[in-house]
């Protein structure tokens, strides 16, 4: 953790960001930003393994990230992941597989390399909650490297949500700790940015719409513009925004559109 | 929520408690308690469907409550769920399904509903983790209500792992946040009792073992004297200390006898 310097951090591009990162999944997701111009995450949240597919082909060359719920699938099963990966390779993006793991080292080992979904062998980003305390990260980074796969890890620092407890003292502890993590943590769930100083880690921020508003189990949405260029987060994540609307892979663009706009404005702003 | 009485609240017997749940599940948890003299659960953490259903026919005479985590199984199939819900019949325990939900209301209600495991169908009682905010208890209990069954869930508002964040104005937000949902939650994952002033709570202490000790990954063990006599929780959660002993049966009913011993010594305090 080195200190900041006087005054505020300036916000370097994606591609020297990348140069940064000792843990390759988080290098290579900064690179692909930069060559797809796409700060954008989707997540197809949806039930039917056929629909996640079709839904991902469409919005695959618009997006850097592809953000799963594998638990929320009905007709799981092992060539979903394949086709998953293949996609992933097709249309270059990483796949983040939101799990929030929340429980003890022990148990989240098993629960990220065991089971029916083995998500260590086929997810290149997982994420936790640090509520455990550092025991969470030990025991999925020992997971990861028992898969021998490149795998990063995202900490839930904030969420989206109303009334949620991932503020103040909490909010901190995550920055604290990720920070302990270089090999391992590649960054944030967060609102905004929260590590301006320490360049390799990204945000992540959910909850994001063309327009603000919320759901009735207590989302709530911000906009791109706000996210990404006013906040400081580097990656939207949308879901219902694109794979609600009649033209998929038209909203994606959009939403890809106006992110790196905000992302442009922001760097534009900080080296001006 | 009913201010607390003059002086500290007296320990009711878990019969008298089981008459003050308004949530079915919670009723009959204290109603096994009872029966059969048990404040014991435990958890066979292991990944094979085989080992898991051999261990819980083994150990259910003794436990009020089996828990599980059904996505470390290598094996699993709906026949596994089958067997048991047959063997909580049998030897009448309730299933608490430890999936530590940690997602958005719409997100939860998914993951507890669909996917390959539809817990929903099959466990008695879940848990899930505060910081998402209400939304999380009410996705939940929309996910219940849809299933027809009567189901109870847990809060964590206490971890056993070392460094872990669920304290402080966290746990207290938890307590606060339970009291609104006296139909759903029915207790707290917790060290030691947090509202002997609403005996409908049950409080479940994981982390326990006869010995104290840790392992490698930050969890820590405590003694069934301490959690439940000293401390004032109410179920002693064991999973390692019972299914790693060589008899795990007799394991079980060592801590069966010592953590009802201290259930006993407790409400004789408080009475006498």
């Amino acid at each position: 953790a080195s200190p900041v310097a006087a005054g505020k951090p300036k916000a370097l591009p994606f591609a020297q960001r990348a140069a940064l990162c000792s843990n390759p999944v988080g290098r290579r997701l900064f690179e692909i930003m930069e060559q797809k111009k796409s700060n954008l995450s989707f997540n197809p949240d949806v039930t039917k393994k056929a629909e996640i597919l079709r839904l991902t082909d469409l919005v695959g060359p618009y997006i850097c990230m592809l953000k799963t719920h594998i638990d929320v699938v009905e007709d799981f099963d092992w060539d979903m992941v394949e086709q998953l990966r293949a996609l992933a390779t097709k249309h270059n993006f990483v796949i983040f597989e939101d799990r929030k793991f929340a429980d003890i080292g022990n148990t989240v080992q098993l629960q990220f390399t065991s089971g029916v979904y083995r998500i260590a062998e086929w997810a290149d980003i997982v994420n936790a909650h640090l509520v455990p305390g550092p025991g969470i990260i030990e025991g999925l980074r020992q997971g990861a490297k028992a898969s021998g796969r490149d795998i990063g890890l995202l900490l839930l620092a904030e969420m989206s949500s109303k009334g949620n407890l991932a503020t103040g003292a909490y909010t901190e502890a995550n920055v604290k700790t990720a920070l302990e993590y270089p090999d391992f943590v590649i960054g944030f769930i967060a609102m905004q940015g929260l590590a301006p100083a320490h360049p390799h880690l990204a945000h992540i921020t959910p909850g994001v719409q063309l327009a603000k508003g919320g759901d009735a189990l207590g989302q709530q949405y911000d906009t791109p513009e706000a996210v990404v260029g006013l906040k400081g987060s580097d990656i939207v994540q949308v879901g219902r925004g694109i794979f609600g609307a009649a033209d998929p892979a038209a909203e994606a663009e959009r939403y890809r559109t106006a992110a790196w706009a905000a992302y442009q404005s922001r760097v534009q702003a900080s080296t001006a």
